[in-house]
């Protein structure tokens, strides 16, 4: 085809990393040994109690469209859920479940942003972010963060930033890729500005349960006037399944089900049936003893990591991610990543695919592997440093 | 929450059946006997071959994420079937596995339109195309065709309707609600129309497959110079799963896929490496016969809608839908639909879900259910229109 897309088409970006993992592959299939600390997703997979219901279910339950809310038994699960966690009493109607975090955020910028309003956010961030927001003809506002504010917004930061064409603030927390737990005190600070200059507060709340020490209150429970994204992908483990949710304002849920109805029809259907069995309590001990198990990884690959040269100046408190500054390293994380797999066979993720304040000195690590893999990778990477100095 | 939403989220409409629904599971829950020929998903489900194969994937295969444009060999797979079906050849770099068609969809209509460009279509036609476009700030223009252009567009009217804002034309084949097929030389006068004007051609082929003696050659056979959207939910029965692909320009694909990236990362994976299993001769001989069944059921329900008074002056070729004219037994389709259900028991879609043209003139009936429903359910509107009338 000839001619050129639309403007939006050519503005959304791909994944850095994308070359880089497909060069990993093409490496791998030559026999190398590679270690991938790249990954966004936990190594762990969907429960084992949640594969054998998905079998049970594929031979006694129909895979038809459900209603696009999700079907109901699993909105009166997430909000029985959502009230053991956070004391807060909520009902099915303020439940959206959704084909992953990825529609949640889709449905809730489509709903909050008119064409050409502003979504605040922090750079660093999750890079779809900014695009979920080009769809729609909106635009987000990335505000530079470093360890100072914890990589998090602030109130202040919202005040300095807000103009008549800004419709809300996202926060992540436990946030993608700095692995930084907002405080609470704070998320309700900025929860007051944003009401004050009558804009709508969206919290991304896909890493909560995966957080070490962190005190972690929904958004939700601080605030009602916000949306609350969630996901099974994290916690939950079921990355590949597409299941998330978001909670909100019945009344905003029932205008983005109008949405979603037309956008997606309905979320995988045994995703969601398969989904109630992971809120029994074996499959819950399960995902905390995963969180004890990624707790120790935190540590090894931070120690290792620090001891190595990079400088993490706040232990983060949430997520598989440590964003560490390699500055005393390398100029260019970015070409720095690309020697560390090529080299060593070790893939990490350049700062640059998480936005542009100080991206070049970054790099974010992901614990998603075994500890013996941490450790090898650590090797590799303390030989791959010591050899490019020398 | 206090405030307005977007004017986008404002215009986008629910669909109007939904209502209907709900009473009719109230109905069926004071123990009524609902007989339901609204669906538009087949009742047959999935393959037992493809169900069987999932429960084995489920374990075997990590159900990670997946590269946003699909698994490889499902990418192949499709290929193979588009060459087998159509005696072209196309490459594995020519498809995008997506999140159901409702996904190949948005992201065509997203590389397609800058914001108030349109896209042309018809009218009676599948509500959520608007939707697709509204999202991304662009515009549908609905174009009135009745029996006589067999509910297609024609060259004609597209040159008619083009301006400087088009980007594009939409043709569904067969189409829904009506199950026109599109002659295969007025396509191919559209696609040559569409590309002198400068445009782009994207014809939605997701009832491909559930013909009836139709000639339904792919669009992209004819012209490469469009996309084609496909789906895994009618054909093989996998609503549920949320799985369909387009077929494009490689270029295309990669323009798209890596919007895919940001907006959906990849689609569910079990459905993926089950839908694999879908394309084996044992489960394409059972589709096939479920064809036949499906023409046996319109045959049926075609017949019976004529004796009892409705008009359809053209036999509908596909699909699984007759798009009938009730004028001559009510005034308004959407208020007889209601009572119809209230007083028979029978569920049926008011015009008025797919378009304004003379929409309170017409019925869609769905024969998604079995031929003793459909004789039963023709019994019932019989008896309900006497008694109406009388």
């Amino acid at each position: 085809m000839s001619k050129s897309w639309s403007q939006r088409s050519q503005l959304i970006e791909s994944f850095k990393v994308m070359d880089l993992l497909k060069h990993a592959h093409a490496l791998a299939d030559q026999g190398r040994s590679i270690i991938h600390l790249g990954a966004g997703e936990p190594d762990f997979g969907a429960a084992p109690q949640v594969i054998e219901e998905a079998k049970r279910l594929l031979d006694t339950t129909p895979m038809t469209y459900t209603p696009a809310a999700g079907i109901s038994g699993l909105r009166e699960k997430i909000a029985a859920f959502h009230q053991q966690r956070y004391g807060q009493k909520i009902a099915a109607d303020n439940v959206l479940v959704t084909a992953g975090a990825s529609a949640a955020l889709q449905l809730t910028f489509a709903l909050l942003a008119n064409r050409d309003q502003k979504i605040l956010m922090a750079d660093p961030g999750y890079p779809c972010n900014r695009q979920f927001l080009r769809i729609v003809e909106a635009q987000a506002v990335s505000i530079p963060v470093d360890h100072e504010q914890n990589y998090q917004l602030t109130a202040e930061l919202v005040e300095q930033h807000w103009d008549e064409q800004t419709a809300g603030v996202l926060i992540a927390s436990p946030a993608n890729p700095t692995g930084a737990v907002i405080d609470p005190q704070e998320l309700a600070n900025i929860a007051a500005t944003v009401s004050r200059l009558g804009g709508t507060l969206v919290v991304d709340e896909i890493y909560h349960g995966l957080t070490y020490g962190a005190e972690t209150p929904s958004a939700f429970s601080i605030y009602t006037n916000c949306i609350v994204i969630n996901s099974f992908s994290k916690y939950f483990g079921m990355t590949g399944w597409r299941l998330g949710w978001l909670v909100a304002d019945a009344s905003a849920v029932a205008e983005m089900e109008k949405m979603a109805q037309n956008l997606y029809i309905s979320p995988t259907t045994l995703s969601q049936y398969a989904a109630l069995r992971a809120f029994e309590p074996d499959a819950i001990e399960l995902f905390e003893l995963r969180r004890e198990e990624l707790q120790q990884r935190r540590d090894r690959l931070l120690e290792g990591l620090k001891r190595i040269g990079f400088k993490v100046p706040r232990t983060p408190a949430g997520a598989f991610y440590i964003y560490a500054d390699a500055s005393d390293l390398c100029d260019d994380s970015f070409s720095w990543c690309w020697e560390l797999l090529e080299r060593a066979g070790v893939v990490a993720t350049p700062g640059a695919d998480f936005g542009e304040y100080q991206a070049h000195k970054f790099v974010r690590f992901a614990y998603t592997t075994s500890l013996a893999n941490i450790d090898e990778a650590l090797n590799r990477i303390e030989q791959f440093v010591s050899d490019t100095r020398g």
